[in-house]
């Protein structure tokens, strides 16, 4: 999320009663996390394992929870708890707006572009020309969705991230301020449901083709043409390239890559990045071939155990 | 489901066109299905394997389709068709309501408290302070939401059980008279759908948080701080205890429990109560470490095959 | 879809600009994709491999990308991309036509049926009598639901077919002509999906109880009295026949038969067709008890291995 307007290192530190080290006039133009973070951004890190993967990183100002010297050319701010402060930092630059009709009248809507009764459209959502929405979608604020694309009923665009840290009597949520972004030429079926990034975009590609009842998780990027079946879940941060097939019921963990082209057969698990350009099967997953091998072996396990 | 007011065995009996046996002047004060009756209730029973069961349950009047003597304080209603009576009589004392508008008056919304537009509150619904109501949301009649929930689009809380009974030529519907209970500081995704209870209420405890496109069945009672990933199935009748970490895709079957503090990964499947504390794999499930035992076995079928 | 008026071969040939051979007179009733054709009827071929099934099916119009004589009583229209010609007619005989409010005027419902506040009627709809549509459903152009029919909250009934044509730069979209039609005493889950048929019509068999979150894919037939629990996914030309209980999260592949009282239990795959009155069980599934002996053999595999 950029800052309109930028800020000083020294606002920001004031805003969280915080103690910092760096230039006081250091400039704040974005907040994100550590995930999607560019030059100018503010992030928080707040355990020793990932203190080094944000202070190399592309984020100029981290709030970190150990006092130290600040690495060249950028700035830290101090806190007991960096969650919490970014959080707070969040909900500032990016409070909830309540909406006052079903149709924003922030929204843009592209031209020849139908929507259907009973659609919510929020907050500064821009729809290109050429669209479909059909009635009882949701688009949460600030997503952007491009020319000629059909939104099945029921789909809802832009809810929260998933993401909680655990303290020891509950969950603390890390607001989201990210958003969705739909290429142009994308079909997403009823009731599929894609969510906001934390920071950055929830991207689905030009082309793409999404079924029904479809999750896709925070900050995850779709490339183009691809299609994916019903029931298909994709948790958040997942990098799936162009043409790729997912046929249904298959499952995708966090933070990997589906390589171009690859195929993946129905209730597959993926926990693992895949290579492109194969055809994969199994949960958790193998390729297919070596599945079915795997499949026939079992078949003769009576034999074996006749025979021992 | 508490009956207000009160009626006597005799008004009970009378209204089914049924023989009793037990003292006229009993006072009905509640009708629940057997799974979750207290003193007072009027439940039934319809097959002999279960009537030891319902004599010795908590109800004080049980609809029965065999001629007894009455046990010791509680009285019985003979019936050919024990569901179809208990279906009859909470129909009549629970007739469905046709919504006059998206929000119903009668429903109970607290202070701070935002619905988005094109979200559903039926009749009776209580709502806490500080809660988010996302748009095109629905609330069924009777539940109850505490403070500080966030419901997001599409979810639909409270629609009926999926509790039938076969008969010779089709299903007969066991009409739901329970509710859905959302405790404090509960989280809820899009379009995920959390059935009311049949006779009790279905309850999501102080700070779970759901994600996306999750089933939650009847008189399920999920504990507090568990956290369960998007299209996890939960069948009706589970009992979920705190702490609990369910991974996407995840399938619960009815009448078990899980224990305190498990945490089950991605896509298994559970057809029997699990111990707490401990991480699970596979459909069906596994102790998680051994399941990575029993796949690295796999492997090595081929060498086995080989050897013989 | 049946042609209201129907039209002739010169007339259909003069639309999509093309050359064909058969009698120019000769009537077209209907257009149909050819899982479903009829006499009368139009459909396409593009692929060598499916010549013959379209030349010996019911159509009595092929568009096709090879010249031939014409085969008896039947006519041919020659087009280098008879996808694109079939979608073109069906746009053109059935186009989009933007809803005006949330229930059309020219939706017909029956009596004693009672429509929620939220949901979405489109043009041409059919609901007969003594029906519950609870809040926030959608059901698209065309579709029909008999008597006595319950739909829950968020379903979406009549969503388009996903199916697609693979160019070498996008996806094409096939046009759905077809409808769903629900018959009577059915029950319908929160937030489930039922897509309209490509060419004919997605039909629910009369008392089928369906839960929440379920994936019915374009021109699946189910038969009477089947039970499906929540979150079973269910592939695009599938047959089920009567009286089939899938349970929780099974998936099924496209074009094939489960034979009447079949049981799946939860989670299992299915990609091939399926004999009636028998239990089954796995991904890819089994008969259960070779699926359970299968289970229990590889419970062995540490004391084979360590024989070995």
């Amino acid at each position: 999320m950029q800052l309109t307007p930028k800020k000083t290192l020294k606002e920001i530190a004031a805003m969280i009663s915080a103690e910092y080290a760096g230039d006081p006039d250091l400039v704040v133009s974005g907040i994100n996390e550590i995930h999607r973070v560019e030059k100018g951004d503010i992030t928080f890190v707040d355990h020793p394992k990932y203190y080094k993967k944000a202070l190399k990183s592309a984020a100029t100002t981290i709030i970190i929870n150990q006092k130290m010297a600040s690495p060249n050319g950028k700035a830290l701010i101090f806190s007991d708890d960096p969650f919490h402060d970014f959080v707070s930092l969040v909900k500032r630059f990016k409070p909830f707006q309540e909406a006052q009709s079903m149709i924003s009248p922030s929204a843009k809507i592209g031209k020849d572009t139908i929507i259907q009764p009973g659609s919510f459209i929020g907050n500064h959502v821009s729809i290109g020309d050429h669209c479909l929405i059909h009635s009882n979608v949701t688009i949460y604020d600030n997503c952007t969705i491009g020319n000629n694309v059909i939104i099945h009923s029921g789909a809802v665009i832009g809810a929260d991230a998933f993401y909680f840290k655990r303290r020891p009597q509950h969950y603390d949520k890390l607001e989201s301020c990210g958003a969705v972004v739909i290429e142009d030429h994308v079909e997403i079926g009823a009731n599929t449901t894609i969510d906001k990034g934390v920071s950055g975009s929830t991207t689905i590609g030009s082309g793409t083709k999404l079924d029904n009842l479809i999750q896709v998780g925070h900050d995850t990027i779709i490339g183009r043409n691809c299609l994916f079946a019903a029931q298909v879940g994709i948790a958040g941060c997942v990098n799936i390239e162009d043409n790729v097939i997912l046929w249904g019921q298959v499952g995708v963990q966090k933070d990997l890559t589906i390589g171009e082209g690859a195929v993946v057969l129905g209730q597959s698990g993926i926990a693992k990045s895949l290579e492109g350009n194969k055809t994969y099967f199994g949960s958790p997953v193998l390729e297919a071939n070596e599945k079915m091998k795997e499949l026939a072996l079992m078949k003769r396990l009576p034999e074996v155990i006749k025979k021992l």
